[in-house]
């Protein structure tokens, strides 16, 4: 089969690799009907987070389950199913508890070993704790939407969680790519009154709003604090969403949180400096989050998505075949691109 | 009056210094019937925390109203009051948030300008917002259970609930200092069906036990890692109370939280590098805490320390006058003492 592969900073290929197969009985393999970039896989793209030369990569993936182990009993071959970006067992006491990222034989797509998302089919290990079934009949526009549950959806969903987010909360969320904006729609959906989205791309501030932004924050830095500060009567936000993971969005970040307030954070942390402690402490603010489990999220999210109560489609705003995945990773990466479907 | 000084590292003094007074109509002197001293006075003994020469120290006190302002409506010169460790006007967004450190006219006893509470008596600026009478006629051995309502019980208090204890709770505490003993009895008021203790000195762990831990970990570091982690069946505790502040409580702290836990931490940040975000956010470990609202929970656990449910009186161990403050010091600094009252 056909795989995306990365060998190096910004050398993505497509290549010939084996045949994703059952080998354990727990396995199921799932043909690849719709994958995606993530802005994660960006930090691999641009060398930042380490890959080996010839790694697969891509975590978001859903498609046709075509073949099953012995043992596999809650999906069926010609089931359509969801994974989420981390496979797991379902049954230790991290999943009991809605913790599948802590899984003790979880892991990672594209990890080294494993098949990566955006390749024409995945080798899905502990299909019955991983793999969510959604109708076989939809329709085949709704599936972008769909795809957002394998990660972003369920990552804004987790930051909102996070940061306590509730009927009547006013927000403040940090970051306006495809994660920055379900976390807008996220709070929408969990009851947020006002919901600040912050971010420099008209676009964006217009999916943003579409997804139940009140207010819009266009400026950068010290700007947006004075900003967001001025929005919220001098206090900032009591809820805080960081969307990114970098230094200068943590600065944001804190700088924007009321005393006393909550910082739900998924930005996956890259070349950031320890948090100070010692501000924290002195304005009580708390910080929650981290890799979402979206598996634990994916079941409500998955009814309102199909039942039309929420549409997180529009992140999606090019889609490529898997021969021009790479000229999706460069849209992406000088940010042409909002994200990018990957169709196999 | 007299009150104490400091001068430097390792030089308390105890001086004359103008009397305290009334200078503006919300305030009201106290004079100091207790005092005691706080294992963060050490970090200034110690000369890690810098302070002015001569500047006041002491933070903790319960006494007598002696004098009050024109616009002070709730003491009364007679009355018996705790003072909480800041004063706060008790009317601004974020007193009535209760999260009075953060009052926009708030300070800390002590801080340049103000009266410490290791002396004859306080200026109290807000009386209103800050100070708590307690009934005059209390008995004289009740009094060391009142006084450490003025910081280490409720902020032990405060650990505990940003560590999300409730009915329950499996929670691990590191510090056995006074703060770290009264997050263990918080913990089990509040409902904590287990209760891990660290800590290497016997007489504390005497005190931790008689406070509600139900389980002692003597070890220090990776083998008091492993022993929480052995007691818990290899998860790790769900909630950590974080009671020092240092670069190895906090190791531990993260060491011995279970993924998805949450750290509640009240330890003074010092010489403490930035938290490692990557680690919390792959485990998905919160931390919540700060420096402690003791004036928000101060009418609660006073009640529960009139009506005898629960007695913090152990963690004081001795008792000095004022010209002994500096003995007082001394054996904190070497550990000879646990928490020390000192009685003008």
């Amino acid at each position: 089969m056909r795989a995306t592969t990365i060998h190096g900073p910004g050398d993505i290929r497509v290549e010939q690799v084996p045949d994703a197969a059952v080998r354990l009985p727990t396995d199921a393999v799932v043909r690849v009907e719709l994958a995606c970039i993530c802005g994660s896989d960006l930090w691999a793209y641009r060398g930042v987070a380490k890959r080996a030369v010839g790694q697969r990569i891509g975590h978001e993936f859903l498609g046709e389950v075509v073949e099953i182990g012995a043992e596999v009993t809650s999906v069926r071959v010609g089931d359509r199913v969801i994974a989420p970006f981390v496979w797991s067992d379902g049954t230790c006491a991290y999943c009991a508890a809605g913790l599948q990222t802590s899984c003790v034989d979880g892991g990672f797509w594209g990890s080294n070993g494993s098949d990566g998302g955006q390749g024409e089919a995945v080798r899905v290990p502990h299909a019955d704790g991983t793999l969510v079934p959604f109708a076989a009949d939809v329709d085949e526009a709704a599936l972008p939407g769909l795809l957002t549950l394998s990660d972003v959806l369920g990552t804004g969903h987790h930051a909102a969680r996070a940061a306590g987010v509730g009927p009547g909360s006013v927000v403040a969320v940090v970051g306006d790519g495809a994660v920055g904006l379900c976390g807008v729609l996220a709070a929408k959906r969990l009851g947020a009154e006002r919901i600040i989205s912050l971010g420099r791309h008209e676009d964006r501030a217009a999916i943003a709003k579409k997804f139940g932004a009140t207010d819009q924050v266009a400026e950068r830095g010290e700007a947006a604090v004075a900003r967001v500060r001025e929005l919220t009567g001098g206090l900032g936000a009591p809820a805080v969403l960081e969307c990114v993971g970098t230094e200068q969005s943590w600065q944001t970040a804190m700088g924007i949180a009321r005393d006393g307030g909550r910082i739900g954070y998924v930005g996956v942390p890259h070349e950031m400096p320890g948090l100070p402690l010692g501000d924290l402490f002195g304005r009580n603010i708390s910080v929650a989050g981290g890799v979402a489990p979206v598996r634990a999220y994916l079941p409500e999210l998955l009814a309102d998505v199909l039942a039309g109560t929420i549409d997180p489609s529009p992140v999606f705003d090019r889609t490529v075949g898997l021969d021009q995945v790479a000229d999706g990773y460069v849209a992406m990466d000088e940010r042409t691109a909002l994200k990018v479907i990957v169709r196999p």
